[in-house]
């Protein structure tokens, strides 16, 4: 009968590996990057020291593995494009602010909160932990952002003359700074005006 | 005669200030926010505890003025105007890109770079000093492109509907962006397209 099978050992290392994911991110958004150790992730996860580094080398490769699962979950819930990319719908200030309010609803998301701004932290005073940050989590959200440009440059939209990969640094960047520095609320306004100032300009056409 | 008499006291506690202000400044891009304590910085500056304790209530009290002193002699050392306002020579996109490049320098400058990179993390995480941070440092020089920019209204440069308050965020967020996160190299070509796309926008007029 089916319910004398086995656990299905598959099913079960997904669980541990979403425990896992759990109490690397709810560590670091409690003490902080250097106060997480793999000891205290095994003990909320309820699971042994040495099922983590089999899996993982080292804290910080588990805990970019647990923003990148995060990344995705979140990204899914808030309905801002995937992996696969940016909204495109052909209006370039429609897609941009979806992706921009989302972004906003994610950097405000208490659980992404406390963890992320943790990490980014470590990496802005450890050099070799935020070049992993940024390459293997916010170097694939900034591609997607050169792509959705590019394909509006070719559509006409946008100047040709316009590099993407520095372009988008002005929706990304003004995000980025009041969310980090808390200089004033997050707000969807502040999306969309920043959608519009870079988009239009500041200057007299 | 002039040289039996006493030392200048208001000479000799500037001296043991500027003493501070440097060993703080060092031992915080040394060691971190956390493990700079006033016993270290006392220490290092050769006075004694309780001449820090006499002119500040905290080691983030001294920090804070530490980084106004360093703020002050760095701008002024780059020629990026100064507390009382940006350069206004009449054209908006040559005065940002001589503040923005000099933006790039202070932000790349290594007596700058550690310290304020050791503040930035900590503010990050503790709200409360992040606040501080942030009305003691950031506002006071954002105050400056408020001011900037509403001459350039003045001057029909730019456009009426614009917020300062937001606007300058397409200025000092991607700038900020790139030297936190280490994403690419933060250059004067860098600072020249941020004030180009920002004045100009993306989209084809």
């Amino acid at each position: 009968m089916v319910e004398n099978r086995p656990p299905d050992p598959s099913r079960r290392s997904e669980r541990s590996r979403r425990a896992i994911y759990d109490a690397a991110l709810g560590l670091v958004g409690e003490v902080g990057y250097p106060r997480t150790t793999v000891e205290a992730i095994a003990a909320r996860a309820g699971v042994g020291k040495q099922t983590i580094y089999r899996w993982w080398p080292s804290k910080a490769a588990v805990l970019l593995e647990a923003f990148v699962a995060l990344g995705d979950r979140v990204a899914e819930e808030n309905g801002a494009g995937d992996a696969r990319g940016l909204p495109d719908t052909g209006d370039l200030a429609a897609d941009l602010k979806v992706v921009l309010r989302a972004t906003v609803d994610e950097l405000t998301d208490p659980a992404f909160e406390a963890p992320t701004r943790a990490l980014a932290a470590e990496g802005i005073v450890d050099p070799q932990l935020g070049a992993e940050f940024v390459q293997k989590l916010l170097d694939p959200s900034l591609r997607l952002y050169v792509a959705r440009l590019r394909a509006a440059q070719e559509a006409g939209q946008v100047r040709a003359d316009i590099d993407p990969r520095i372009a988008l640094e002005l929706l990304v960047g003004p995000l980025t700074h009041r969310w980090l520095l808390r200089t004033l609320p997050l707000t969807h306004e502040y999306a969309d005006a920043i959608v519009d100032y870079t988009l239009h300009g500041l200057a007299h056409p």
